[in-house]
């Protein structure tokens, strides 16, 4: 496929919201002051009819975690989210708290869900009030409940701040969108009627925040027949508590996985935000610097950041808590040793607990240079060394090449290099790790 | 990820069309009979705004190929479809002419298109009858002409034999989605108005068919605030002709390339539709034959069709035609000419046009056995066959394994190339090409 890597549908990473980028958003994320208490209540009871799978798709996994997670981490790593109800069917309370524990969850509660989508969402409302606690807890309350999908994982802050803020204000917000097709209606015989003038209908869309006072008393009042047919919060907030929300357009972002085919256009936006930059460690040596500008060359076309460090020491060590991707560079030493020790350090740091890391062991031959430690690669070591590490959810690969004296030949296993390692990281397949690639 | 391969908004092949399934079809495809002319109009003058690429979204390649290729050739390969006329905007005749020629695309015109979609429909609808050719041709205009976007490459032919009888029976017909959001109309100000009771609505999608005197006189008929603003076909039959459209409720694969993440989730699909079989050759070795077997029981867990064959002789040819990936299993052979035969074979059936074609050479050594011919496996020579099969579309890929007596280390070793031979096919990664793995 041929595409840049920022397409206006792609969050800069997923879970990670995108730092001061000139002209993105209107206020700096160091400025961004919410000052009174904002919860999350997650509907996840879905029974994934849609997609046709038989894995609800807010479990299904992406790279070794359910898309959930990825959605509870958007909220969570925001300071100013309080809390996350989660509230899933009966049968997948104990699933939904086994992720929570993997995956170190922090700020969630998981609470049964209703036969509805709205009992569900008020099963959570009430859980945030602490209802279930008595009046004691009221205190507690939220000042705005952002009401959320499970199956929206890459809502960036920016966009949860003006929700927040307009639900504030004026009781009730809510994301829209443009439609997408023309929306008609059609007769009971199934013929048209008429057409929609699309200019004047949007889309309703997920988040939509509402004031804890607003959200409450709505389901308070409202009647069975909405509990059991409604489908819009905002219209239960106009209709029970004359509340008109206020709606701001959303970006492609917040599109909901809803087919098949939109579990595969997550795991792409996923793997495109988790391969964008990659660290090359090149150990000190002169020659492994060589390559490294060279690689670093090479990877300006292919739209890839790369950095280059000498080692993880000091400063460096922060590379371990980011989401780089790391490239070992041994000079004529067929020994993993180098290698392991980076392993031993991401370990150390728990880097791979959310994504797995991808690692790739450059082997570089130098025929000009003493070889004492050199000699042939054991293809059998790296094999056992990459199975070992896989366990700990690190996908490590080697590429071995040679320099050469030929300009247009080193060239060529430059490329090479890059146009591998690049594959590599964003596909990060399981099925090739311990390969050893020629370049 | 973890999915299933037949999900319901896949089709069976893209550009294929499903063939009898059980449950799949109301119409077996013998039975389908269309004794009447039937044109298709594609309009894909669009820009690609809303995926933020530079490529319109039509242009943009998949594998090698447009998608607008993808889409021509699900209609051209429909017996009952007479021609099609795409209608691209003046800039990108010359490119569209190309990929015509390059993909040898045989029922397609191409028609500059206009400012608007509906000018540019227009514009296609006039071509189709001959308009351009002043009126002797009239008699070559279709009864039925099935207006499509150039972005929906799914469609299947099931459902386009419906949309097409209908349109003949009601004079127009249209594909109709549920709608998978609330839709709501806003004030003036933004604040909510009211929201529609969503069962009463439908999206309207593509295709739709008319006969071609309504949607003619449809459009000779409508203003020119019509041409500049409408978005509805449906609707013009409608307020011009007094028709009143069939609606048909379509599949998801219907759905509309519209944002970049639809990109990603188009080529998973087109990926797919391309990784389910794959044909062993063993060259009549009784090793080979039990490595394929072993293959065989290995791949059912994985949702993967294999076949086994001595050679491609006879009736085998015919696997030279169909969308198989090739598994050459050499035994004790370290030289390359059975895959170099197989190479050949693909040349000479052109077999790589549309879409590459994964081959993987598996070089199996049984140390029991005489090997004279046998010897070690250079890198090198694999890699140049690789680069140069590159060039005709064809992707080759190595992976060695030995053959051992210890059934726990040999069955670890068949489970390897299966996993490694699956991530080959279903990546089809052109980086990766000439590499010998091992399993």
């Amino acid at each position: 496929m041929q595409s840049d890597n920022c397409g206006p549908d792609r969050p800069a990473h997923p879970g990670i919201f995108p730092t001061r980028e000139a002209g993105k958003s209107d206020h700096e994320p160091a400025e961004r002051s919410v000052d009174f208490p904002v919860s999350v209540v997650l509907p996840a009871g879905g029974t994934g009819e849609r997609t046709g799978l038989q894995t609800p798709k807010q479990f299904c996994s992406f790279l070794g975690r359910p898309l959930i997670s990825y959605t509870v981490q958007t909220f969570e790593r925001l300071s100013w989210i309080q809390s996350i109800v989660v509230v899933v069917a009966k049968e997948h309370m104990d699933l939904m708290t086994d992720i929570i524990q993997r995956f170190q969850h922090r700020k969630v509660r998981v609470v049964p869900g209703g036969s509805t989508r709205h009992r569900s969402i008020w099963n959570g409302v009430l859980a945030l009030g602490g209802e279930a606690e008595g009046e004691a807890a009221a205190g507690d309350r939220p000042k705005v409940v952002i009401i959320h999908d499970a199956v929206r994982p890459f809502v960036e802050e920016d966009f949860l701040y003006k929700i927040t803020m307009a639900a504030k204000e004026q009781g009730a917000a809510g994301a829209i969108r443009p439609l997408v097709s023309t929306v008609i209606a059609t007769t009971a015989e199934g013929y048209l009627d008429h057409s929609l003038e699309r200019a004047k209908y949007r889309a309703s869309e997920m988040p939509q925040g509402f004031t804890y006072d607003v959200i409450y008393q709505a389901y308070q009042r409202c009647t069975e027949s909405d509990f059991e047919f409604g489908t819009e919060c905002l219209h239960l907030a106009l209709q029970y508590c004359g509340t008109n929300a206020k709606l701001i357009q959303g970006p492609p972002t917040l599109w909901k996985v809803t087919y098949k085919r939109d579990l595969a256009a997550a795991e792409s936006i996923i793997k495109d935000a988790l391969s964008q930059s990659a660290c090359i460690i090149t150990g000190g040596s002169a020659h492994a610097a060589t390559l490294a500008g060279a690689l670093q060359k090479a990877a300006g076309a292919l739209d890839t950041e790369l950095e280059v460090i000498p080692d993880l020491m000091g400063e460096n060590a922060s590379y371990l808590l980011k989401e780089w991707n790391f490239i070992r560079v041994s000079v004529n030493c067929s020994c993993l040793s180098e290698v392991e020790a980076l392993l031993g350090d991401l370990e150390a740091a728990d880097r791979a607990l959310l994504h797995p890391v991808v690692v790739i062991w450059v082997h570089l031959s130098c025929s000009g240079e003493s070889s004492i430690s050199g000699g042939k690669v054991e293809p059998d070591v790296l094999m056992e060394l990459a199975s070992a590490a896989k366990l700990q959810n690190i996908l490590l690969y080697g590429i071995q090449l040679q320099q050469s004296k030929e300009i247009e030949r080193w060239e060529r296993s430059v490329l090479k290099v890059m146009e591998i390692t690049s594959a590599l990281i964003r596909e990060r397949s399981p099925a090739l790790v311990g390969q050893l690639l020629q370049a």
